[in-house]
Formats: structure tokens, sequence, C-alpha cells
């Protein structure tokens, strides 16, 4: 993730884009980005598998972008959520169902 | 990002949950969170440090997921789009410009 | 509105487009139009009028077919909601504030 | 529309919302209430017809306030882009098929 993170920085600073890469730019673009892999799924769930790899790998480097600009560590805030979901969905209430934690 | 995607294999096959995670249903989920992101910027661009923090890792867990479900590295793939985006935006093109690859 | 939605229902008609347009389906593709018009707002706030005009055109339309697939009458629905809005946020208590009805 | 549009200018005035409602702003909840409706499919196609009714209200309240703030006539942006897409799509070529104009 590290290395990731240092050659989107770089590649940034070499095109001198940080000044359109607010935090809140990013979120629009994460949203952008997640929609046109959803585009790969409108009509039916035959999806091509370079369409979906280009789009899938555009979303998580405006991740890395957004996390550098917010100053979270992105892998920490990734463990912790998923230790909070462990807990908020148990095993023994979840399994097998796709409600969410509210509903059950 | 092998220890999150184990983690994250072992947490749903705890619950059951593979058979909810097709490529187009984690698609959906990860537009769905990436709107809860962009929510956090609704009306303005002053964002609660921790809601942010739990959606961007929402949204990565998610991407961590549909790469294992059509089987791509996702760290390859990052490397290779990003390595694609430097000869699709050269430095000397577009340089301080937000313009698209085909607008300029 | 219903001049709209039997144009539209002759459209997809003649062009035997029905069987693709499942609720699901209009689901996602009015999220991908959203994000069509989000992208005339990435990076800055200046927009294209023709770009956001087509857009929200789209948007509006596949929720003219989803409420016809789903069977309900749009117009009514948001009457109701909008009513409905009211009571959720009066006037005293939500004046000059973006605040959601549940955080004030 | 006219009317909803009236109810939805002075419902807006008499909390002081206008302030908010940016077309920028109004895109971002387009998009936000968009991945409403989608989260109601997100993981079967079992849809509970009060939840699709209050996120396609709001979507539509939206694009509507969003015309009025661009100075757009929804309704006849509709019907044009409605006559556009008859053009872009000729019965002839598409029928029975969910490719892009581009891809035939």
């Amino acid at each position: 993730m590290d290395d990731i993170k240092n050659k989107l920085i770089l590649f940034n600073k070499e095109r001198d884009w940080e000044q359109f890469h607010t935090p809140e730019n990013l979120a629009k673009s994460i949203s952008i980005e997640a929609a046109e892999l959803l585009e790969c799924f409108q009509w039916n769930n035959e999806y091509d598998i370079h369409a979906v790899s280009d789009e899938v790998a555009d979303i998580v480097m405006y991740c890395v972008m957004f996390a550098d600009k917010v100053n979270i560590d992105l892998k920490s805030e990734i463990l912790r959520k998923l230790d909070e979901n462990s807990k908020k969905y148990p095993v023994s209430k979840c399994k097998g169902s796709s409600k969410k934690y509210n509903e059950f």
C-alpha cells in the first residue's frame, strides 16, 4: 500500500495536480469511478475483466489519495473497521443472512 | 493488502456471506459506500474524520473482495493502471490542468 | 409527466428494451447517470450547461421508467414525500441549518 | 412538474435552505439519493415498495431543484434528449440489444 501511495504522490506532484485533490473532490471522484464499475454490470452480470480491472484500480487509487489527504493510515483504518464489523455482526446472529445489523 | 484480503475472506466465510458476494453485488456495494463517503461532503467541505475514515475503509474492503471474486491481483492492476495513466497523461501536456486526456 | 412516461414506454417498446428494464437494472442506471452529472462538477463548480442538461434529463427519464415498472404514480409519491419532509423538518427547528432531522 | 417545482421552492425558502443548494451540492445530493435507491437492491432484487418510492421521489425532487438552479426547463430538456436518443438508437440497429450506440 505504501509503495502505491508513494508512486501516486509522485505522479500527482509531477503534474501539479495536488491543487485539485481536496478531500471533497476526491470523494466525488471515488463515486464517479464506482459508477463506472457499476456500468460494467448495468444490464446483466457478464463483465469484461479488463474493464472491471481498470475501474476497481481507479477506485482504490483515489481511496489511497483520499486517505493521504485526510492524514489517515488506510491499512490501520481497514483493520479497525473490520474489527468493529466483527462485533456489529456476530456470527451467531448473522450467519447466512444479508440483513443489516439494525434489522436483526 | 494480502493480510487484509485473508482477514476479509475468513470474516465472510464464518458468516456464510460468500453467497451474496457476486461481482455485481459487490460493484453495487462499492457505489453505495462511495455515496456514503460523498454524503460527508454533501453541503460543505468540513468533514468528520471518523465518518470519512469509516467510509473509505468500507469502500476499499469491498474493492479487495471484488478483486478476489474476479480473480485479479489488485496491487498489480493498480501499478499497471498507474503506468498506463502516465502515458495517457504526459507531464508536458497536462501539467496544472484538470482536463481529460481526450480534451487536450 | 404522463406525456413523458407515454413517450418513454413507446420508445422502449419499439426497441424491445423492456426486457432489460427490471427495477434493479433501472436503479443501477439511475446511479450511473447521477455519477455522470456529478462528473460535470468533479474538479470545480464551473459546469457546461449542455452537459448538465443532458445528464439531469437522463436521470429523470430513468426515474419515470422506474416508477412505471414498480407501479407507483411518481407525482403523488413526490407530493407525499414533500409533505412528510415538511413534518420531519419543521421550519422552527431547521431554518438556516443543513443538519439532518436526526441531528437536531 | 411546475406544481412540484413551486412547492419545492416554497419549502426551501421557508427553511432558508437555498444557500446550500448550489448546482454542485444538488448534483452530489442526486448521487447520494440514487445510491440509497440502489441500496434497496444491494443483495437481491426483492424490494420494499415503500422504501423505493421514498428514494425515487427524493431523486426527482433534487433533479427539479437542480433544473431550477441552472435555469433549464426540465420537461423540454427531457423531450429534447428523448428525441436525440431516437436518432442515436435507431430501431433498425438496436432492437433487442443492450449495446451502447458506440458499440454497434
